[in-house]
């Protein structure tokens, strides 16, 4: 697919105010959701709203997520419209007017149709594919999954049908003449989120210090960069 | 209201798994609103679940969010049921299994019907209790909002009905007998979220560093710490 392919966007997706925050393009849209863990899920039961939050992966147009086979989030989602959310929050935007105040954030709308994978072959091939997109060479080293431990384990597939990224990553508007005389403090409070020292359990005897399917995930790295990197890895 | 308040979980609440990490009680389901500056509030359109990001915060049993009077989530959500997650990760779990695998998280699903709050004089009220909540003492900082500003601004504000609490904060699950042999790093690495050095804005002159407002608001400090401090300041 070229780089340059786009979602189409539909009254669904498409932004309707701050159009310049806005993109649909495959890149734009993918690099939001790849360096991205949690996603929140939305869907509808009996015309209320649910949103739940779920780690996710993607392949291709396609989205992954999975669960226990017990749960309302999976159980209801098969073949039903789902609204997923990835958003990351980037900074507070501090303004001399209240009006004025805002985050710097980057988000993903992503719409499709979920199908859940009960196939108990194509569940472990998913599922080790997930462990190694988060964890590169991880899933050799891992024990397979048990009949039980599958029969407990729903993963939820989701082609996106249209998607829309938006973005803001700048300082304050432009100051306002009518903003003259006000002195409050202008600027960005940036946040990240970074891994801190890993917590190995005692059991690991020798294996204290993580394996080398862990080594992008250092102390101190930010966890979009370690996310984006282990999906190239 | 007495501490052990609780929220009455009807299906929609109650948890359907793992019970142990599930906590329907005020204090347990503020504690975890109260640390987070980012909601992901569903709502439904002609049957289609959507699910945005948004700003929020919390007064007593309202949650309260604003947006522009021409956005889609804020205009439709009027009298409408909505479902509101918030959720902090707080870990990535290793286990010998790839079915263990797991995160550590806190979240909160709240229900309830929206209310837009349109009219201008409660607009700035609110708006203004919302700067304070953030940084207490700003509101009286910033320039009040004009009738064109207040015009483009509106809030929406939703009773808690119900909540729930989940919570997982510890490290891999008990090791498995079938487990044996299998010598895949297990344990936790931790993420947090902390912010960065202030980015003034030049036009600040003398107000380059920061003004009282913002003193939670140090390079270095969790997130999630300061949004709690700034609500008790």
């Amino acid at each position: 697919m070229p780089d340059d392919a786009s979602f189409v966007p539909t009254a669904r997706s498409k932004a309707r105010r701050l159009a310049d925050r806005a993109a649909y393009d495959e890149a734009a849209v993918y690099a939001i959701l790849d360096c991205a863990l949690l996603a929140h899920v939305a869907y509808v039961i009996d015309g209320q709203p649910f949103v739940t939050p779920t780690a996710f992966w993607r392949e291709g147009r396609t989205l992954y997520w999975h669960g226990s086979a017990a749960s309302r989030a999976i159980r209801s989602v098969h073949g039903a419209r789902v609204c997923v959310t990835v958003s990351h929050l980037d900074g507070l935007v501090l303004d001399r007017s209240g009006f004025h105040h805002s985050v710097n954030y980057r988000s993903v709308m992503a719409f499709g149709v979920a199908r859940v994978i009960r196939d108990r072959a194509e569940l472990q091939t998913v599922l080790d594919r997930f462990v190694d997109r988060l964890y590169p060479g991880r899933a050799a080293e891992v024990r397979p999954g048990t009949v039980a431990e599958l029969k407990q384990t729903m993963v939820v597939a989701m082609e996106i049908e249209e998607a829309s990224a938006k973005t803001r990553a700048k300082g304050p508007a432009e100051p306002m003449d009518i903003d003259e005389g006000w002195n409050a403090w202008r600027g960005v409070l940036p946040v990240e989120t970074r891994l801190r020292a890993p917590e190995p359990d005692p059991i690991n005897g020798d294996h204290a210090t993580v394996t080398p399917d862990l080594a992008l995930y250092a102390e101190g790295e930010r966890l979009d960069d370690v996310l984006k990197r282990a999906l190239k890895g």
